[in-house]
């Protein structure tokens, strides 16, 4: 850059130069997974000692991006679309994901009103119905009824707007001006995730409205039983219950807490109940995997993420109220500048109210790529063929005595440890097993405690996952399972 | 596909062959934005219309997303890459910025612990470390001292965040098991950012905690003694004043809040100060346009939006903290299942524990591939062309005896209307003006209300603005204004 007064803008020639280089570049990456390991051995700072301590003063080239992209991004990730990634859920992407992501990226809309983009609110809208179809869920949350759907940005987010349309209608209308002064309650079970702990505290409601429902010691389900007695103590005691959190597919061990029996006590009580199927939701593309999603048809709110197990890359959750205009009420704000014709006339959406951000991108497009590439049965063939991986890996994992499942696996999650007749050594040893087996790189597998005991956790979630990266997994698995019994140190 | 049984994943082939389509196909979409209309004049539902009434059964082949890209979506967006918007503030892009996005989607990393992403993580302290001396912010803010940086999905969230840590601090640690039972206030002034409101009510402060406080005619910039007596009383009456957020750059006109008698007052009372700059932070790569800043070493936090101005793609809002213990005590729930080493060992940032949502993608990658792209130099120049558009402008504002200019103009943003001796009338004639102005779709520009006055809004901001653009805008006004006085109907 010679003329420091002209912007160094990137020419429509280099951006298809660059960006043809940089499909290659992801393209070699995604081919170069299976011989990288899933995680890097590199102790904290490892990667920023590597950069450079400022900015340049003017630009760099764009092959020293390369360059960096190649010595020191990459080999500083943990590869989430790693074939032997097991850890955590997925949050697998593909082609048709990040293709629709880059389209969305160069158009640069900021939807956050109709009218500042037509097309990025009506495609969600759509799309949002159409996967309410691909799913089956109730009439209720489509945009053609009462309700609709909306992406967020997360699961977590979610969850914070259903609790914030939770004690809208909880409060009567008097929450918007009031806070949350009275003394509001939120249920879920022991099982649910973090985020609902985490958006009770940002509502203002606090840890201590938040309840914790005891489960089923054999199916690590929330207990009706248990909830009715909690909240019918709670409203004895003049507490106002706003919200119960049920959950399809726990984290911990995908159990699925039974809808119906919940459902009958929300509605007995007016709580407004949001179904949490994180992960498990995108199974239900599947009829034979719909079975955890009998009697959505009494939530109030449900969602869950294409970006965990959907192809869709992260951000892209899927979120459904039964009644828009109450969180839109519970969430809108309008100022002067934001006023506009097509908002007045009440014949638009405009997502900003359904969300905690004011702007928002077109998130839209990836999924809707995503839903048009493979096509329904595309989507189901993607589910059934992980939903048989993990059942051929529990069938391993059942064929060795050293080894016990620890809870039912409907989805792709399996969650198992070594036995052990003292509690607390088999939790050492279980422990100390997925550190071996992680600190070697080859695979990656988190961990959890169930009825309190250390187990380890398999998800099969990447579409490179083969029979053979599972086969792996459990021979790594079975050698550092030998080594730990043989007590040679981690 | 033929066998249903084995999902249909796009080839490494296919990514390419689709991937360069799609990039040159972005590079095409950049160039024709001059002739195209900058907002579609179809109505509500045409979008709607025209796509299929489901998902298809299987997969559709690419050639049909592309014509639809060209024959729905494209027609169907307001475009905001496009020179001739002039609406709200700008959310700009560039070619740097999409192709890091582009590499994030491909990598799929998913951030939320520093085990699950290292380099994500790093980079991202680091690059808010270089950014944070290329504003010149104060050395509490950055990671080698108490504070950090941190990216926010948009200036909405980071605002949100700034609340519950002011919440956790001014509850004396009470906050996350009490919630927000105690009447806490929040303060920003009248021209504060709608978000501030939404931000107090999603808190569960609700609308009645929320203060505005009164601004200086002449300047639109919060009235420090106002604040003051404010705080005096909601202290006498009992409150607990939790945050005063201080705008440097308003939504409306860009006025800067006093930010040195205001921090006197919150170090005073102990409140925590937050300070949104969502649009106007971009300009502090430039020294000559630091002066809103001063006095910033006392604010708590301090956020801008790189993806309003500074070529960044949205969502990227730069979010940083003094004290980061804080922040994160506010935040932080840690479940078995997130547990690891590295979080253990307190060696390592979760960026999780810093934001709303759990999960998070690698956006440090577009800001960073921007930084370097640009370099400081050239990110300056960006800034001082529109600076410079910007009172060229202003001047043919002036130099028109029907038009004045309403409030100062610091940045890229004038805002202007006609004159009219009865108030109600001007008010009107000046909607209609820019009723006709938008519905001609050669420009866009968006209005608000000042001092009570309906005003036109015109911010320079995309990196294809050209004098030949602002003078088109500045005819099509006077067009515009012609009609309006000549009486035609709009
Ligand atoms: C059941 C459940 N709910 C919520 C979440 C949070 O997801 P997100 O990262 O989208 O917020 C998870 C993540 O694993 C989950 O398993
Ligand atoms: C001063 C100010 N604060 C906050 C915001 C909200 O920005 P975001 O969309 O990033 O939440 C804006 C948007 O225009 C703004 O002008």
């Amino acid at each position: 850059m010679d003329d420091l007064s002209v912007p160094p803008h990137m020419s429509p020639d280099e951006f298809r130069t660059y960006g043809h280089q940089l499909v290659d570049w992801v393209a070699d990456y995604w081919t170069s997974l299976p011989q990288r390991r899933v995680r890097p051995a590199d102790p904290p700072g490892a990667v920023a000692a590597k950069l450079p301590a400022g900015p340049p003063a003017t630009g760099d080239g764009f092959a020293s991006l390369v360059d960096d992209l190649d010595t020191i991004i990459a080999p500083g990730l943990t590869h989430w679309q790693h074939p032997r990634f097991f850890a955590y859920f997925p949050a697998n992407t593909s082609g048709p994901s990040v293709l629709g992501d880059l389209v969305a990226a160069g158009l640069g809309v900021q939807g956050m009103l109709w009218a500042t983009g037509p097309a990025c609110t009506e495609v969600e809208t759509v799309v949002l119905d159409w996967l309410a179809d691909l799913l089956d869920l109730p009439e209720k949350f489509r945009s053609r009824s009462t309700g609709g759907g909306v992406i967020q940005d997360s699961a977590s987010s979610a969850t914070l707007v259903a609790t914030l349309a939770a004690l809208h209608r909880a409060s009567g209308g008097d929450w918007r001006a009031e806070g949350t002064r009275r003394r509001y309650t939120v249920y879920t079970s022991t099982e649910g995730h973090s985020s609902i702990e985490k958006a009770a505290r940002m509502a203002g409601i606090g840890d201590a409205g938040l309840r914790l429902i005891e489960v089923d010691e054999e199916t690590l389900a929330m207990r009706p039983d248990r909830l009715r007695e909690r909240i019918a103590a709670d409203v004895a005691a003049g507490a106002v219950p706003a919200l119960v959190v049920a959950t399809v597919g726990t984290t911990s061990t995908t159990a699925v807490d039974p809808l119906p029996a919940i459902a009958e006590i929300t509605r007995e009580y007016g709580i407004w109940l949001h179904v949490d199927a994180a992960y498990a939701g995108s199974a239900a593309v599947c009829p034979e995997l719909r079975a955890g999603q009998v009697g959505l048809e009494h939530a109030d709110s449900y969602c869950f993420d294409p970006h965990k197990w959907l192809l869709t890359g992260f951000d892209c959750d899927a979120f459904w109220v039964a009644d828009r205009a109450g969180l839109i009420q519970a969430l809108s704000v309008l100022p002067e500048y934001l006023r506009n014709a097509a908002t007045d006339s009440d014949a638009v959406i405009d997502y900003r109210d359904w969300q905690v951000p004011l702007g928002r991108r077109f998130r839209a497009l990836k999924l809707w790529f995503v839903l048009r590439w493979y096509g329904a049965e595309g989507l189901r063939a993607h589910i059934r063929s992980h939903v048989a991986l993990a059942r051929d890996f529990a069938a391993l994992v059942r064929a060795d005595q050293r080894f016990e499942i620890v809870a039912p696996y409907p989805y792709a999650l399996v969650v198992f440890r070594l036995r052990g007749a003292a509690p607390d050594d088999a939790d050492r040893a279980n422990a100390a097993l997925l550190e071996r087996l992680n600190a070697d790189g080859g695979v990656y597998l988190s961990h959890t405690r169930v009825r309190g005991r250390y187990a380890l956790r398999l998800a099969v979630g990447s579409p490179r996952t083969t029979a053979a990266d599972v086969a792996a997994a459990w021979d790594a698995i079975r050698s550092a399972a030998d080594a730990v019994a043989g007590g040679s140190s981690v």
